[in-house]
């Protein structure tokens, strides 16, 4: 019966499986702490987030894992356990199971955290939902909504790279293991959503870029009624993106996504603090002059994001998949 | 953009969207009590566990919230909230979206259990996966493992008329409306879980029968190591399905599953206790003779239900669909 031989690989891959065993896991008080949780679910499915032909099981189980931790990282969110639903075709092996579940629990280990159970059934294709729980670290309130005038716009890390890797795994093309590796195994910014947790003084707002720079920067100025301005030439772009994509490397870091780097809106005196971190400024936000919008410098030339360019260009799961070009 | 309009209609469709609005929801601890919580994960993937053809979005937004509080009610766990996964093929329109929602919604309000999130996100057919995290309400632990000698063995309503239902639909038969609305709109024993709770008198076993009342019967005989005798003459079966499946109706009652009733193992004491709420006594749980077992006396004769039996009945949702009679 291969649901229960799953359910013995997965006991026997993880590090820690002391919370399975029944329909539902206990949490003990002590464990989530006394301020509250976050708590965030995320999928990935097959042909539409990820294609078998150019991501291994393990660095699917990493990514599946990485993909929520970083939606917590985003909250300044210590991650506490996760949940996973996993549903295979009935041609899936044990390797996969326990190649998938080797990758999960590389994760979990580097991060402390639990798996907390989850279900296991089958489907014509891959797919794979994870449920993350996470402690409240930070001091202050944390949402998309809380940019205010003469905030500093900060992000993490380098963007772009992960799309390119796609575009070149599409294509079936080697030239960068730097570009590929960024898109089949991003890491989570849980570090430095520690630091930003220790620094942070007052309500800030904060999201991952997961569905792209441009879409997080458009979502926090509509969500929050602001103006966010920002300097293309301030955004830390890869030399080997630039090189593998000379024509389009800007549209990739402003548009490509899973990148999952994080992206916030702090006061001055929280960026000083957060600058020697390697944390990057990127722009500044203002007052929305009447219609929240994104104004990106580039040059000579400024491209504006409103609620209309938004719609067209930002990454959309219904309309473009792994098949379609997303740059 | 087909997302953006499916949020705005889960935010219209439930009476409560105040946890929406960022990637992950903050639960304030006052919410979530001071004695620890049980989380549990259950996916729904079109064609392995339903049919469009023959269950409507309303209804498949209710079972999918049902299906998670009953393996809370398995825990004697008040639900608190829930996350929803929902992956639409790109022909999805804005009616099932908001009719699915229409359902959870209604399932809870009847609970006052709110949605925390959750994601939306492409796919080439309907899957979706559900995270419920709910407080621990009982004073003592369970977990299928905790059955012993001397329990008496107890579970909360009808089996067989869902998988009943499931036949009748296959056939696009309706001869039964009792049996086909078993199975396409189930409800979780959330009442008589907490009837449990209050009454329990220390560490006992329990789970639902969402796989069958056999295989939950057996994976408690095995998780606790003992015998579990049952009289099948004990088990409460409808007489709409006798009279449906006159020939089949022990069989369904017995593998069918999807009834999601409760199961418990329980000590006299307590029996005595839930006797006056419409609990039924099926059987008794013995020391195992070396090998834990499920014997169902039918008559005079009696089938026993070791290892090997289990692994070639239980149903599996590896090797059989609902293209195949699951009876």
């Amino acid at each position: 019966m291969r649901e229960l031989e799953y359910l013995k690989i997965i006991n026997n891959t993880l590090a820690d499986s002391s919370l399975l065993g029944d329909d539902c896991a206990y949490i003990d008080p002590s464990f989530l702490g006394s301020s509250g949780i976050y708590v965030t679910q995320d999928s990935l499915v097959e042909d539409v987030h990820f294609s078998l032909n150019t991501i291994t099981p393990y660095l699917l189980g990493k990514k599946s894992v990485n993909v929520n931790l970083s939606d917590l990282s985003a909250a300044c969110a210590k991650p506490l356990f996760i949940t996973i639903s996993l549903s295979l075709p009935i041609d899936c092996d044990d390797y996969f199971v326990s190649e998938f579940y080797r990758g999960v629990n590389e994760v979990c280990q580097d991060y402390d955290v639990k798996v907390a159970g989850g279900d296991i059934t089958g489907s014509d294709t891959v797919f794979i939902s994870v449920c993350a729980v996470g402690s409240k670290c930070a001091n202050y309130k944390i949402s998309r909504c809380f940019a205010k005038d003469g905030d500093v716009v900060v992000i993490t890390g380098n963007h772009g790279d992960s799309a390119a890797g796609y575009l070149l795994l599409k294509e079936n093309n080697k030239a960068s293991s730097v570009l590929v590796d960024a898109h089949l195994s991003p890491n989570a910014q849980v570090d430095k959503s520690k630091i930003i947790s220790q620094v942070c003084d007052s309500d800030f707002a904060m999201m991952d870029t997961s569905d792209g720079l441009a879409d997080a920067l458009y979502k926090i100025a509509d969500a929050s009624d602001v103006c966010i301005e920002v300097d293309l030439d301030d955004v830390p772009i890869s030399s080997e993106l630039k090189k593998t994509f000379p024509d389009s490397y800007k549209n990739l870091a402003l548009w490509g996504g899973e990148d999952y780097q994080l992206l916030c809106c702090v006061s001055k005196s929280v960026y000083e603090k957060l600058d020697k971190y390697k944390f990057f400024k990127i722009g500044v936000v203002k007052k929305s002059e009447g219609r929240a919008n994104v104004k990106i410098k580039d040059g000579c030339d400024t491209l504006l994001i409103d609620e209309d360019i938004f719609d067209k260009n930002s990454f959309n799961h219904f309309t473009q998949d792994m098949s379609e070009d997303r740059s």
